[in-house]
């Protein structure tokens, strides 16, 4: 059954490559707004036949990936959840800046965002806002395009050159007439702020807020995310929330350098 | 290759199964405290040839479910996180219910916690503390019993008869010589719970903490989640704790409703 000769090896690795890889590309299709999906929803943005993802789904909600409902649809399931809720860079960066963005958001009543750099775009980890203001974006987990936004600008000023080379060539959505769309006055703005060591953001998402950021370092000084606040621009202090913001970042990578995150731990 | 006559579907869903299976048994083992694990740590705790392991978990490198430190050791991925924050059970009570915690510490300064039952245990969803006393438990994403802590004692209380029954026959543990132990007893206080609507856990969890907690329900009156305070002993103000965690879990209860949450959405 399993010897094939010499190409046995390969033969069973392909094997693996295929069902695991059809697996996470299942789960992979529940993303932005797709909370729930029906099989035949799964196999057409998969382009698996139905039979393969029913056989797959069924493996994946016995262990708890997915869940299904009373309708026969499909959610992610709390067991991948908790599992995930293990994930350094993201659980383990939110849960040793809380206290300090809670600070923030106690001393001053502003709202405030964490995030990180992933390829060529940011995750949102966190953010703190007044429960009487609850705005929708960022939401949590999701990912944004880093031109717009004070913490996008700073997570990639700081980014390596060969990322902020491939921003700067690709497509620079406008979201306002205010939002950076020729990369090279984008390239100055970043060069101000890897100088600065903060990013402002002026009503470049939309036409009301005003953003500022600066970045969270590891031990060994390099940029693993950004803190921001924002206000409206009736509400804006620009001073204080620049030295604000800059304390915030400053007292987290304290915290992570404490913790030795971002360092190998043992 | 594939036709096995009349049991090839059988052959390859047990091909899918194991393969499948495997892949979870390797996340499965990223729990507790183990954040970081090496090949042979994760191939001793899942039975499987290293060789097996080293396939298994380069095909899930690969997709973004684990990553590797320096050190060549393995914690689960920002990928996996991104698509469990879309699990509705966890996240999506989460978002709902945290402007009311929110609201329950700025007005009182008491902390809160959110949790659900999963089987025959609960997992922590969130928590609200002030930044000043954070406590290390309950830790988010982790499992606990249900007999000590109010919280626990609500969703064991709410919980259908065969996992009530299967709790009270299994062993509980005494965290505090105040912890529920007698099965006789644990029941009347259930019912109890059930009558009033409200549990207390008064030093049973540990030696410091009064907690007090009631039930979240969806719109078809399911206890879907349970909601607690905590203070010690000291700070303890028995009538004001119950009245604002009654408040709390009902305005929890309503935001769940208007958002259709525990019934299947369309």
């Amino acid at each position: 059954m399993t010897d094939h000769g010499a190409k046995g090896g390969e033969a069973s690795e392909d094997g693996a490559r295929s069902l695991i890889d059809r697996a996470f590309a299942i789960l992979g299709t529940f993303q932005g707004g797709r909370v729930r999906q029906s099989l035949s929803d799964i196999s057409r943005r998969t382009d698996l036949p139905i039979a393969t993802c029913h056989r797959i789904v069924g493996r994946l909600t016995e262990w708890g990936a997915l869940e299904r409902d009373a309708e026969g649809r499909y959610n992610i399931g709390l067991r991948l959840w908790e599992v995930a809720s293990l994930a350094p860079r993201s659980v383990g960066l939110q849960r040793l800046a809380r206290p300090h963005m809670q600070d923030l958001y106690e001393t001053t009543g502003y709202a405030s965002h964490l995030a990180i750099r992933e390829g060529l775009e940011l995750v949102s980890i966190d953010r703190f806002q007044s429960p009487r203001r609850q705005v929708r974006r960022p939401q949590i987990g999701v990912r944004y395009p880093m031109h717009a936004t004070a913490i996008g600008l700073v997570l990639l000023a700081n980014a390596p050159a060969d990322v902020r080379a491939e921003v700067l060539a690709g497509e620079l959505e406008a979201f306002t007439p205010r939002t950076y769309t020729d990369p090279a006055v984008l390239e100055r703005v970043l060069d101000d702020i890897r100088r600065t060591g903060y990013a402002v953001s002026d009503r470049q998402v939309d036409k009301v807020h005003i953003s500022v950021a600066a970045p969270v370092r590891a031990s060994d000084d390099s940029v693993v995310a950004a803190v921001s606040l924002a206000l409206t621009e009736k509400d804006v202090d620009g001073k204080n929330m620049i030295h604000l913001v800059r304390l915030t970042a400053a007292s987290i990578s304290r915290t992570l350098d404490a913790a030795g995150f971002g360092r190998v731990e043992s």
